[in-house]
Formats: structure tokens, sequence, C-alpha cells
């Protein structure tokens, strides 16, 4: 059996009793019954994709995938293609916004080359995982972006990436991207999935002014007639239209599900991922988390089309996984607050009158 | 001069010099212009309110203000009146939502008997600041909730309370509450401030049901009614409707401004009494954060009648300072990217191409 296919063969149902077990304990906690609000939804489905109605937390971790796109080819960015090699070394070295974010909060940040178009391996960046899976997708405006074998290759980079973290104790894993044209490949895969046209899904990615921004729909409406007929399997699909970094985020979510862990999504581009992990494994969205609503494109419309809640809305479009970990916090504070505070009992409070 | 005049009287204009110059700093960081969103305008935000371009950061501290209500006697709550008291002590102790998450964010938290009906100070408990103005309110449905003098000495513990948190080095201070019947009280000053209906705006609380709803609705009404000729002016309003915690409250969010200190809004009540600073001294609203959009009753009406955004929306109806608490933390994190983060420079990043 491949990787993949164990994978989905591993993904068991939610575990409704654990979510059950650990509502007792809410309502135990001094407060009004469900006044904690949205964090209460997020310790239950925590415990039911844990299994583990105690919800006991153990590290968190946010897995930052970074490749190029051929696609960038178009002049579709408003940043050149050597910023993502750049950016790689930035993030691994502590400048980026992820970086700070994943000190702050004391997350194990994993930054993976998965194809970035220079290749830095040979000097071996600090805190660089190397899983390339080729140097940069070809342009999906062309040609399928990837191979049948380099989507597998790139599918199993982010199940592998998942199964040592969860194996190194992380029980909440963020997912997180980089890469120039990375936002013209995830607006095509939504748009594709949900059928909401390219017009409202497009975005201005990195700051795209007007007339970029018709160019880029452009080329997404002629990427999409162009790869029709391989638009229904997500896997075909993700070959079509790219993104080693959004297939590796689609590992790793099929990987996380099968491991117990829930997994938290970013922003625009790791939501593409979801959709097409959700796509191959039907049922997949219960087992993550939606980070955030994305200014970027038509994000809210697509978590709409998917009748997912975004934990928090803050206007950001900056991907790396910014606002997986700041949503992470919110769902570690939610279980911090169901660890240790006080019941009804222990604190001796009065309850309800009626 | 009286400390409310004189407080009232040292609040200084934004300043937009030292916003101006933390979005320059914003702008240099390897990140797309604006790409943080809404976590930009915090920085610029907090930099304004400080009268500081480079936005330092110092400690947070939460003022938690525990008072009793006399309206409760009308059989507005779902909770006995003894929990006041029993939550002072929890809150004190460790025991409550607020002290799990000020715990967790190393914020100070301060907490402070304003008015508890049961008054605990002859056996002081541990980490418990007694400012008692009286044992509990007035019941507003039948009289002013408090007298002018009550009104000016819990408008200036408040006072006191921010200025000595400043002098000991906050620099973000939340605002939270606990009191039974505190809702209804919040809501008769909410309606009072936008004129939206109290239909609309009285909520279930700590969870009453829909007869109770009805009822709480109808003390409402009344005692607009009866106070109708005390809703001028922001002074006259408080002491006919009430909350000592409510008026400290208010104190807090004027001598913050007065300090240059943010202030932190809670929810619901932390919200009226926002409101009523903002009565007694407009433009106040500038030098606040509002932290969440709370389920309780009309506070999502609120928020859009003062076009104040809130930063996060996480359905919490809890109080006690806790959407305050998981908000600072986001202000935070906004100073912590603003103040470590690379450059383009720093980091040898290639900016934008047009």
């Amino acid at each position: 059996m491949s990787i993949l296919k164990e994978t989905i063969a591993a993904i068991a149902p939610l575990d409704n009793d654990a979510a059950r077990a650990s509502d007792d304990h809410l309502n135990s906690l001094t407060k009004p019954v469900g006044s904690l609000g949205y964090l209460e939804d997020c310790v239950r489905r925590y415990a039911a994709i844990r299994h583990d109605g105690s919800a006991r937390m153990g590290r968190g971790a946010i897995a930052v995938f970074v490749a190029d796109h051929g696609v960038a080819a178009e002049g579709v960015s408003a940043y050149p293609q050597a910023v993502t090699a750049e950016m790689l070394r930035n993030i691994a070295s502590g400048g980026a916004a992820i970086s700070v974010l994943a000190r702050r909060f004391g997350y194990a940040l994993k930054v993976i080359d998965v194809g970035v178009k220079v290749d830095t391996s040979a000097t071996l960046l600090d805190g660089v995982t190397y899983r390339r899976v080729g140097a940069g997708t070809a342009n999906l405006a062309q040609t399928p972006a990837m191979t049948a074998d380099e989507t597998t290759r790139a599918l199993e980079v982010g199940i592998e990436v998942a199964r040592d973290l969860a194996r190194d104790g992380a029980t909440l894993i963020g997912i997180g991207e980089m890469g120039i044209a990375s936002s013209t490949s995830a607006a095509a895969i939504l748009s594709a999935i949900t059928h909401i046209a390219p017009t409202a899904m497009v975005g201005r990615g990195t700051g795209l002014d007007d007339a970029g921004m018709r160019h880029k729909t452009e080329v997404v409406v002629r990427a999409l007639e162009r790869h029709r007929g391989a638009l229904d399997s997500g896997e075909s699909m993700l070959a079509a239209l790219g993104g080693f970094e959004i297939a590796a985020m689609a590992g790793v979510c099929l990987a996380g599900a099968a491991a117990n862990v829930p997994v938290v999504v970013d922003g625009f581009i790791a939501t593409a991922a979801a959709a097409i992990a959700e796509k191959i494994r039907p049922g997949l969205f219960d087992h993550l988390f939606f980070s955030h609503r994305s200014a970027e494109g038509g994000h809210a419309l697509a978590l709409e089309f998917f009748k997912v809640r975004p934990i928090l809305d803050l206007g950001l479009r900056l991907g790396e996984g910014t606002g997986a970990a700041l949503a992470m916090n919110v769902i570690e504070s939610a279980l911090d607050l169901f660890h240790n505070m006080a019941t009804f009992a222990s604190a001796g409070v009065t309850g309800k009158l009626r």
C-alpha cells in the first residue's frame, strides 16, 4: 500500500465520547455554562480529534513549507522569485514573522525546503530541512505544475513531517508556507473546488496593482480551462495546479488526522491545501482547525463555502503560518482554562438557581 | 480641582507623529506592506496612545473590579447574589478563568472589591484589594443605584488603580468585572447611551431562560423610564443606573488615557463603562482597545453603534476581563513582531518589483 493510502486508511472517526467527557468537565468549571463560547468548542473538538476526553496538551509545532512556482514566469507577483530563497533563510534564521511568533509561543518551528528554485542545500542553511521535490514547479499556465510522481513525493514529504512531529510529542500542528506566486496556484485550486469565479477568488497576493490583478485573474482563468480535464480528483487537480508546498501541507492534514493530531490551517494557501486533502479524503475538515479569515482574495468566501469557522479575523495576509500560530495560542488558552480553572465544588461556588 | 476633573484635563490628544514613526518601521519589516492587517493598526494605535513612536512594551496588567448590584433583588440573574463574594475569593485565589489567563500571559492581576455585599475585609482575602464604596449598590429599579458621592468615589477608585498600575510600569491595562446582576445595569446604560431598545440590548447574562429574559427586559425598560431625567450626563446616568465596578472601570479608562496607557476593554459590562467614560470625555474611545465581540445581549450592536472594531470574536460572555486578556496577548504579539522581525535591509531580502 502506498504511504498516502496507508495514511488515509489510518484516519479514525472523531471520538464523540471524548468530546462529551470534555464537555462534562467544562460544565463543572466556575463559569456560566457555555460562557467561554468558541473556546469551549475548541476544547471539545481537540478532545474528539485526539481521542482523549481529558484533552491533554503536548507541544505545539509549526511546519512551514517553502517552494517556488513556475507560474511566477507569468508576472503574477509583485515580488521577484529570488525572494523565496531569501525568505527561506530569513524564516530559518529567526527574522520572519513566523519565526517571531513561534519563539513567542514556544512552538517548535520546522522549516522545510520542498522545492525552492535556488538550491541552497549545498551550503545547508541552519535550521532548514531539505526535502526538495524539484527546483520549483512547472508553469501551470502552460503545463501541469507537477508530474504525478512529484505530486506523490510532495504529499509524502508532508506526511513524513507530520509523523515526525507527532512522534516527537506535538499535539497541535500549524501549517504555513512561503513561495512567490503561491497565491496564483492556491486561487486556481480554490476556484476549481468551490466553483467560485476567479474574479472573486484571486487576490492581490503580496501587493499587486489593479493591472497586475487583472493579469493574474486571466492567468488563473486560462489555467482552469487548460486543465479542465484534470480537475476531478484531488490528486490530479493538485498535479495540474501545483504547489509542492500545497501538496506537502495537504499531506500534513491527512497524516495529522491519521495520528489524532489536530492540524491548524493558516490562511489562503493553506486552505487550498486543506481543501485538496478534504477532496482526497472527504470528512477530513472535521480533524482540522481553521485559524483565521485572511484578507487575501476570496478566502472569506471559501471558508463560507466550506462552512468552517475561523478562530481569528485580523485581516492578515502574510502566510508563513502566522495566523495558525496566533490561533494555536487561542486553542492552547482554551485548554489551559479547561485544565486549570477551579470547579464549582473545589472553589465552593454556589450553582445556578434554576 | 477634583480628581476626576484633574484626570480629564490631563488627557492629551493622540500622537500622530508616533503613529507615523511606527508605521515607517512596520513598512521596513520583511513582509508585504500591510500584510499583518489589524495587527499593524494595533501597533500604530499603541504608539499614538503611548506617545512613543518606538512602541516600547512594558508590563501588562488586568484590573478586575468586583461589586454587587441592588437590582439583583428583582430576580434578574440565574445565580444567587452570594456568588459575587464566592467569585471574589475564586478570582483572587487563582481558580477563575481570568486567574488562569493572567497567569498564562504573565499579567499582573489586581482584584478590587469595590463594593461586594458580603464584606470579607475583616478576614482580608489574600490577593484582594479592598476599596469598598458600599455593600452593593441600591436597587436601580426603585432608586438611583448610587449617590453622587458614591459615584465620585467609585470613579476615583478606578482612577487610582490605573495610576498605580501605570506607575508600576504597566503599558497595557485590561479591565474586567464580576458581580451578580451587573448585566442588567450595563444593559440599561448601553440602551440609554445608544438608544438601542432594551429588547435588543438585554442578554441572558449567566443563563436566564426566556421568562427570565422577559422579566429582566421589563426591569430595564421601567428603570430607564424612572431615571429618564438623569440620563443627560455621564455622571448622572452612572449614578442612576449604577455599578460601583462600572464606575471604577470608567475611571480606569479616563486615567489610562491621562497616563498614555492604552486600556483594553473586556465585553458587555466593560463596554458600558467605556461608553460612560466617552460620555464624560468625548473622544476617549481613541485611547482604548475593544477586546472582543461578546455573545451577551446587544454587545455587537453597541460596538457597531460606537463604530469600534473588536480584536476577537469568540462568542465569549464570561466577563472578568477574559476577553481583554486574550486580546492583550494579540496586541503584544503585534508589538513583538514590530520589535523582533528582521528588516528587508538586515535580512538581505529583495523588495517589491513595482
